[in-house]
């Protein structure tokens, strides 16, 4: 104690969420506080064999959509991948560069392919894709475990949606079912119904015998649900807030993140125009709790009560929805202190 | 730092949330943080006088129901006893022995009784009775002070109903009134009206001169009350968040737990048929916030919007209630990635 | 470890959540944990200059407020002041002394003036003023940073109004615009809509280039506003949850607070009598989740539901309105337990 500085590393855990990470991976309980344990969980879940119940014989029998709904496939692949935290090298909110400029770590992310995995649609980033559908469609998501650096099972879980055990995505120890344990190379299809009662956003994510250390490391996405034929926004953003501790990234500090990313100027810049219906969407993704302010703005609980700073929880989505009709460039942000001023803000340019 | 393992009890308890517990007892603050200070704060306990207002004279009149309702009386005793944090021994979900095999501790609890205190109704086990009512019900407890060796004054706190400052069952220093002090051996009867804006799921535990400490160590349990002739659902289950650190249990590490138990193969098993009309209340019960998720599941939060994770504080309450219509096993577990790699997960099994 | 005293200020930090403080200034990360670093953290602040977009050549264009609404006008001036904790001595709650008697430190607060700053109103507490308002008001507020000693800027930041980008009250590095940068001596008027989606409690705070120090240091008050026409209730109270660590007060410990005061017999006092309309609003001021339990008392969420302990994070509201039915003595807290029993509770008595 006494300096004020970043000089010790156990100062700024202390202050900035930095600490170890507990993880149980098939039932070996390891503590991350550094590259050795880390390596030491993944060892640990490249150990855990693959389930009775889960093997891989999966004979595909596609459930049909409601009347009116479709079969909607996606192809997404899970991977590594260096990320930086800060691109762009500088806290605009605050005007002043960032130690250790880019911040670059290993990720692992899902990532969009075209049909039959045979290309990618975009650059490796966190989140994976936004799935989107309406009430009554089918989500068929053609899941491969592409990474072949940490030599273990991943899994796709989803939120929302309604889905037999099967399609759960859960490695349960002997009770695990096909799609809860997919090694590296292989595949799986889920497919996950849409029933009124997934009307909302939501997230996906890894639930693999490892997944706490893979989930913070990036392998979460969102799914976003409408009644049929509902009008789609303007705008739709999807922010999960997280943390990006050094046990996971071996980076000198924590980053408080929105998607992968910290401070304004690094995190995603969101836009819109006076007019415009836009719905933003916040999700917890770590183990702390959040709440999510946009400055200059306000929107309807699902209550219908006024707000701006809602709470929400790991996994939990909080929505803004609104009219744009105050042009400027405001800052969004956690407006839990310690986090915002570690990194978890950025901006909306109404224009 | 730098080993993985459970080591030390230091790295485990910055991880799994074990640190040290603050009381403040009869105006006294004590840290718990071991054994010694465990005592410590146990005969600070035993020290606190009965207030000057707290005199047990209860000359017991009677608080009439509202037409139709009833006094429905519950009896119910406050004891030590030797509990299993984890007698399954295995965490089902990860398929591994859990260490410390059963994990026993001395819990306090409540224990409900047969008429005039004649005979225990049910092991010793966490939580205490669920109390239930309808609209226009009057509660009726006699509580039992039943334990002999901690030598300190307890109590019964409801939440959710309406009391006179008489069955508030709170210690308040000099304000103290005659159910805010129950000292060994003594006994008390309240009175809890069941009002309207009484309906819904509630926690009751002990707000005595050392409650915090005993409530962690058990004293706790819930208040269910219906509309007049409501349907009772067919399955109703409560479950307490709550963690259970070394402060307080002597034991090596801190256990996430659901109603004092830890890891699935040890936590309530929820079982279920489809058709069935199930409800499950989340209730938090110690200083930490949780989310509580049911795999395959969905439900309405009190708004009407689409929910299947929603955060809850300290004594406070989130309720899942659906027709069941997915069969399977399925996890249920809090969200919080430090709690659920830590015990806070069970199974729930649809036939 | 070992001693359950409040020997060392290490364990007290671990327990009652006065750990170093992170604050991001003008883009410098400090960490204060000391009388040095808190030193450091206000010099780096009173480094900032002002950004280009923030010249105070401010040509106040009145913004007009709605058909049948008023341009409503406070005058508030930021400054230092010492204040006391615990001035009542004693934790009434558990009947015993508070070390440190008043503990008294040197807080930074928004104090209401009459027209032209003439003269306070009121002696130097904390929050700030109650600003209150209709639908179609304007809240036009004339604030003047009058501290002398800090040496740096400071601002306020309304939640739950609308503004233009002008009037935010935000430092925003080189994107700042005049309100969000008012040096020492400097006077601002702001201007704030109450539109339709205004209604509702809300806080103000700092959101100038450190912020997070001066808002924990007490640079924080209430908006609260009404349909045009709306009854007022007969008691309306707002109280702020927030910490108090050492590394703001320099005092040994940190203090769970209600409006800059720890313990029952120096939190607020509410007071009503049976048959009042009574409104109690609860917001958070620091990093911390918390929830609002009254004794007693129920009231109904946006939503419909009863409840009576409802968590809400940093910057977030949650309201308890009531027709009083209950006399006696209450105790009102924060059901987080290490809260509790650190200051955060006081007494509702009800004639």
């Amino acid at each position: 104690m006494g300096s004020g500085s970043l000089s010790t590393r156990r100062s700024f855990f202390g202050a900035a969420g930095g600490a170890a990470l507990l993880c149980t991976i098939g039932g070996e309980t390891v503590t991350i506080d550094g590259p050795r344990s880390l390596r030491k969980a993944d060892a640990a879940a490249a150990r855990v064999g693959r389930p009775r119940g889960a093997a891989l014989s999966q004979a595909i029998l596609p459930i049909q959509p409601a009347p009116g709904g479709v079969r909607k496939e996606y192809w997404i692949q899970a991977e590594t991948a260096r990320l930086a935290i800060t691109p762009g090298r500088r806290d605009e909110w605050h005007d002043k560069a960032v130690p250790g400029g880019r911040n670059e770590f290993t990720a692992y992310v899902y990532r969009e392919m075209t049909p039959g995995f045979a290309e990618y649609r975009f650059g490796a980033a966190m989140p994976g894709p936004m799935l989107t559908a309406e009430v009554g469609d089918v989500l068929v998501v053609h899941f491969r475990n592409g990474d072949t650096k940490l030599r273990q099972a991943v899994t796709m879980h989803p939120h929302g949606v309604k889905y037999n055990p099967e399609y759960d995505g859960s490695y349960m120890g002997e009770f695990t079912r096909a799609g809860g344990f997919i090694a590296p190379g292989e595949s799986f299809t889920y497919q996950w119904e849409c029933t009124p009662d997934s009307v909302g956003a939501w997230p996906y994510h890894d639930h693999g015998p490892n997944h706490t250390l893979n989930t913070f490391r990036g392998l979460f996405g969102s799914i976003v649900v409408r009644p049929r034929g509902a009008k789609w926004p303007d705008r739709v953003y999807t922010l999960f807030a997280h943390t990006l501790p050094p046990p996971v990234t071996g980076l000198e500090r924590a980053f408080q993140c929105f998607n992968g990313r910290a401070y304004a100027g690094s995190t995603p810049m969101l836009v819109s125009r006076v007019g415009e219906d836009v719905e933003v969407h916040a999700i917890g993704m770590d183990s702390n709790f959040h709440t999510f302010h946009i400055h200059g703005h306000r929107w309807r609980d699902p209550a219908g009560a006024f707000i701006d700073n809602p709470t929400f929880g790991p996994n939990e989505t909080v929505t803004a929805r609104f009219v744009e009709d105050n042009p400027g460039r405001w800052l969004y942000h956690c407006h839990v202190f310690s986090h915002q001023d570690a990194g978890m803000a950025g901006w909306y340019v109404v224009e």
